[in-house]
């Protein structure tokens, strides 16, 4: 990965299906805040906006579930990708 | 369950029947607020987005009241979920 | 009661009559924010949503007097209750 | 009083006369954020409700200055109260 | 002064003239903000709303720059006053 | 000067020219939030609003970019002048 | 450079480029919230607005992703700069 992202940021990667066939997991497109699924391509050192030092619960490969319309989108190697803070996402996916 | 969520948050499976008979309460339709009863199927490690560890109160299979337009949808198994911080949950039922 | 409120949350059972003879304490339905009486039914362990740990100062049996437009409504053995937080209740009522 | 005020509340019983010949202080009707003189009639232990434990600065009998549109209405005796917190009481009068 | 402001509030009696010939100061009609030129009249003990202790950093007698729209007006012995906290005023004119 | 600045504030007059030569900086008119250049004349003695003692980065003399619209503008010497707080000191030039 | 950012601030020079061919990077015109490639060009000495010290995680001659629409615009020596707070960069590019 070429971006670091700074602070408790992370960098995921949308899923292009975002039916989890193995865990049964469905974002639906209905759904009005657009929960989406993707996969962590890299975590920021975990100091928090407020200064604060903490843990970085996700890693690189993590399949996770974040909210669609918060963050920063860009495109690296023509693939949209999404930089957050942590503290959006939702949960980890175990598929 | 394969989401494990983050941080204070809470997975809930909303109770088909929102009367619950032994205990007397229901949770009526009207209601401006939406409160609705539904089961504990997974809890987050209790860090709050402030950066405290603070205890999980509630535990996989408890019933509780939550408000209906707080948190996020998502299907599991083809069944609605919601998850949410465990201080927007309301109450713990004793049905 | 079958619901333990979470956090600092108290439920209220609403009176019917919110004429207090004895103490004089009328009040009225023109009132712009509604303040209201009723009794205490169930109190939380005093856990804030800021994370700390304070006194409950209402138990369950007081009389109080709270904003009608704080709070949830549920529905608990065919009457309206209301779950609020403590500091949502104005004072406590000695009738 | 029948009503004892939770945190650092304070009820006051608003004056009839909004002028005080004494200390030549008068609240004109034309202000437009409608500051009001009145009698405290109770007081609440000072907690806020951030949870610090702070003094309060007023007794009962102390006649101050509030503003009007700030706190709850309540009617004890047939006569109008106010309830608001220490806070918004802006000066104790000396007349 | 017949009333003491609560917390970090102070009294300021507003000048008639708003040019300072002597420090060569004026405070145009036109200014968005309306800063305004007046004397400290009562000071209070120095608590701020946030339960701090601080210094009263203006004394009675000061000349001091302030909002004209911040605070609370009220009449004393038949001229216009302001009630405001210490933090909003911009500063101190010797002249 | 005849103002003391209270807490973090800063007394700046704004610079006629808002082209530095030297040091090639313009302050472009058409720029949405208007940075500006100006001189600081005063400066207070770093108490911040919230109560904490902070180092005064800026001082008499120096040249600095500030945001136009932050700020009581007021009249000195018949030249406006600009009092804001220190924070809203974008940056320290050296032409 | 001949401007110092106060604070945690950072001046950025926007790349006219906006496409990293090394890195596979494209930052994409249609996307709502605009972050930009620039490259950093000065930085403050990390206090935070909140007067705490935090380390500067950016360095002069880093190239960086950030939010064109935070921050504000000047030109040094006829070319557009940003600057805006350490917190509003998302991401350091290795390219």
């Amino acid at each position: 990965m070429n971006i670091k992202p700074l602070f408790d940021r992370v960098i995921i990667k949308p899923e292009q299906d975002q039916t989890l066939s193995k865990s049964g997991i469905i974002l639906p497109e209905t759904s009005q805040d657009r929960p989406q699924i993707g996969v962590v391509v890299a975590v920021g050192d975990g100091t928090t906006f407020e200064g604060e030092q903490t843990d970085m619960k996700v890693k690189v490969g993590d399949k996770v579930v974040f909210n669609k319309y918060i963050g920063n989108e860009i495109k690296i190697d023509n693939e949209t990708h999404v930089i957050l803070r942590q503290i959006d996402i939702i949960g980890v996916v175990n598929d």
